[in-house]
């Protein structure tokens, strides 16, 4: 080894320790405390029934002639022409029943791998925007480039759990590969857990051989998922045939899927947020109940996104009381068919990182952190309703999460941290920073903030007087320049290379 | 009645139907879902008894000749020369449990009357600011005028329960005579229930005497209370003679005070919150005691306040993790007590109304509400660690009360919500907006943001880009030019004008 090769590596180390999140490891997080419930066992309990009445009165379209056999084959009553169904509570609860309370997912990295369920909580970033935006570059439309850099901020980022899905839409890559250039950048820039794309069969089955790529066969990401696959309902009451087919495939092959209607109460559902919520519900029984038609047991996610449509604009009311409303209902739902949950962390209508994008964020996420979802989907970067993922959003929400993180470590209580023989020595009128306890502590004993200022006046006005928004600029440019790619099995890398050209010529000719 | 007289009442009832908030009525709040508890009964109970050893072991200075003359007679053990006053358990728990768990606070306005326990939740504004600031005024020192300005604009803001106390510092009052104009300016341009200063016994005094003049008589407020004084512990362990003064004053006329602790973990008790909490709790169970003894059956308020101080800068931390543990902590003691409690809402350390000043906000009032906090002081308003009440952060955080409004007002569950039979008719795959349940709902179904923008990024660039902070300086601004005067006797205004004319002589002279 060179010289040349030590110094870098000591660059490199040094780089590491100076991270502002060199002390923040990744961590399985969990909320200790009993989870908040809006709805009374009563109202659930008719929320409930309301919706089984759904399933078998009004019944479901299912766009996909395999799924319309699945149901038959299940003994549904199955409208071939329309493709509605209509679904007896037996069947559906039967089926809902084989799904597992919670389960593994693997990371590429072991050290990475998550548990999904109870009251663990995992954590991803924002998704499905289709611009992106920093105080540099401006707002511009997503880019593989754009995509990249995300990956390599939330793999710099050990709070959170999950790399992807689609946290902003590479719209330089053609739809009809672009899942393969994402999913190669979050297996080779990444080593966390992954959300993989679900659009259809043909895309599924990609992600689903590539993670057998680099998991050693399909046969080993079979035995314990390997990716999560996110599955919008049509709401109303409808799948189309592209999620079906990512929906069964992942089933088929053991992945699990999150099931997530999409309503806006007043527009994909009836205004009153009760009916939302039983629809909601429906909608997400019908799906679970199939992924377990086609393959009982594999594991699965009741995904809740319910909120209201903003009246005076016609826009999705996202961070509004009443998602936070539908975020909790949804969760004691899933809890009662026994089935993990998937919330929503950074949801804002705002078009800047401003006090409301901040407030409407709060609005979404103590709901999904108190209501024990298991996933919090869109925990970072969220701007204008899930159009633009924004840089300085995504370090704001990351010290909202950390404050989170915080929050449930709780309080310790024994003989040395209540502290009666310091009480005793300092006294009444005395002061505490000079104590032996205090010495011994002040470094570790608080959460320390990654960006929000604490200085007085006068030493922020010195160092510019600078708002969240820039001092979170400043924050996610450090941390981008301190990336470093997780090793990778040079084979590995070299398969899924393989794997995307070979693909890529296929689906060009 | 000539017509310009009909004019001006017919434009006055315009801008009153104009107002933001005129559908946003007065009411009571309450929170309907069970506290949120952060500690378990095994760690509740431990907090619980290292407090009573630290009454019994350690002890707590009253700088006062009657406060000790009180204890003494008590039976407490006190050492007069040096004001130690160590608490024999029993004594402290006797006198505790006279205090009421729950009692009405009158307003000037009967329709403006409260109920303080149980889960009611009562709004009070931020309070001790020595500077005020707005975009247009700047940053600036606390004046009469300001403080003024505050009063109308709460006043203006139905959701907030309380006017006062001291807002903003009226610094251009000479301090002897500073709580005659805050009181006369809070009784005469609001007509909404108090909180009023309780800085020493001449002070508390004034305050009784001007309330008595407001409503009808000493016996009439002592048979129920009127204002509200808070009472700060100068922590670690200390009683100073004015606080004492204030509290004993306010107690034997049968004014509630709040009892609050002042407490930075590491500064002014030990670092480790376990023990901020155990002394906080024995801070507050001393003066509350006092309350119990000086009148028995006085209504009296645990307050809680405790947070970190900030290891790097020596600053408080407001809207901290730890703060929020504390205050969670501080309710589930003081339930423990059947004690009324008090948490805070604004507190944050930033010097705008920007991304952190709401996250921090937001790590305040959600831990206040999910607790059940009977009063919520600072509600709105506090910026720099509380140095500064931010005009614009006023109408920032009235908009997350008022979401938290709503979300407290929970999911309506019935036949006609459900909505069973308009989602059989608009089907698998229709839209919702033009339905007859959607029709007869759409203006009044969900919350109306007041500031909050929800158009998109062209119909928002196009109204000039504005921020939250931008929006909420319009806010206030329209708010304030409707402002009326509420009706109040001319008696009674008299007499209050008489009654500051005296004393302003007196303490002068």
């Amino acid at each position: 080894m060179t010289n040349e090769g030590g110094n870098k590596r000591r660059e490199r180390r040094e780089r590491r320790r100076a991270s502002p999140l060199a002390d923040r490891p990744f961590r399985l997080l969990r909320n200790p405390y009993p989870p908040v419930e809006v709805l009374s066992v009563e109202e659930l309990q008719r929320i409930h029934l309301a919706s089984l009445r759904i399933l078998e009165e009004i019944g479901l379209e299912f766009l996909d002639g395999e799924a319309l056999d699945v149901w038959q084959a299940a003994g549904a009553e199955v409208d071939r022409s329309t493709g509605r169904v209509r679904l007896e509570r037996g069947l559906v609860m039967e089926a809902v029943s084989t799904a597992p309370a919670h389960f593994s997912l693997r990371a590429r990295n072991p050290a990475h791998d998550l548990h999904i369920g109870g009251n663990y909580i995992n954590l991803a970033p924002g998704a499905g925007c289709p611009y992106i935006s920093d105080f540099e570059r401006g707002r511009r439309p997503g880019t593989l480039v754009a995509f990249q850099e995300l990956v390599r901020l939330v793999q710099q980022c050990p709070p959170l759990h999950i790399i992807g899905g689609v946290m902003v839409e590479p719209q330089d890559v053609p739809v009809p590969v672009r899942h393969l250039e994402q999913v190669y950048s979050q297996f080779t820039l990444g080593d966390k857990a992954i959300i993989s794309p679900a659009r259809n069969r043909e895309t599924a089955l990609d992600c689903i051989e590539m993670a057998a790529i680099v998991f050693g066969g399909l046969d080993e990401t079979q035995r314990q998922p390997v990716q999560l696959g996110i599955i919008n309902v049509n709401s109303p009451l409808r799948y189309d045939a592209s999620m079906l087919g990512g929906l069964m495939t992942y089933a088929r092959y053991g992945q699990p899927v999150v099931v997530t209607p999409f309503i806006l109460a007043g527009a994909m559902s009836p205004i009153t947020l009760a009916a939302a919520i039983a629809q909601q519900n429906a909608e997400a029984l019908a799906g679970i109940a199939l992924t377990q038609l086609v393959n009982p047991g594999v594991p699965v996610i009741y995904g809740g996104f319910t909120t209201n449509v903003d009246m005076q604009t016609g826009s999705p009311a996202f961070g509004s009381p009443e998602g936070a409303l539908a975020l909790f209902a949804g969760a004691q739902l899933a809890r009662f068919y026994g089935l993990p949950y998937r919330g929503s962390g950074s949801l804002n209508n705002s078009k800047l990182p401003d006090a409301q994008a901040s407030y409407e964020t709060q609005m979404t996420l103590w709901p999904a952190v108190l209501a024990h979802a298991n996933l919090i989907h869109h925990s970072v970067g969220w701007l204008e309703a899930g159009l633009v993922f924004s840089l300085e959003k995504f370090m704001l929400d990351l010290e909202g999460l950390l404050m989170m993180v915080r929050l449930l470590d709780g309080i310790e209580v024994n003989d040395e941290t209540l502290a009666l023989d310091t009480m005793a020595e300092v006294g009444p009128g005395g002061h505490h920073f000079g104590s032996a306890h205090t010495l011994a502590r002040f470094r570790s004993e608080f959460y320390l903030p990654l960006l929000s200022d604490r200085q007085n006046y006068e030493a922020w006005r010195e160092q510019g007087s600078l708002d969240a928004g820039q001092r979170a600029h400043r924050l996610w440019k450090e941390l981008l320049a301190g990336y470093e790619q997780p090793y990778i099995d040079p084979a590995i890398e070299e398969g899924l290379r393989e794997y995307v050209g070979r693909r890529k010529r296929e689906l060009a000719g």
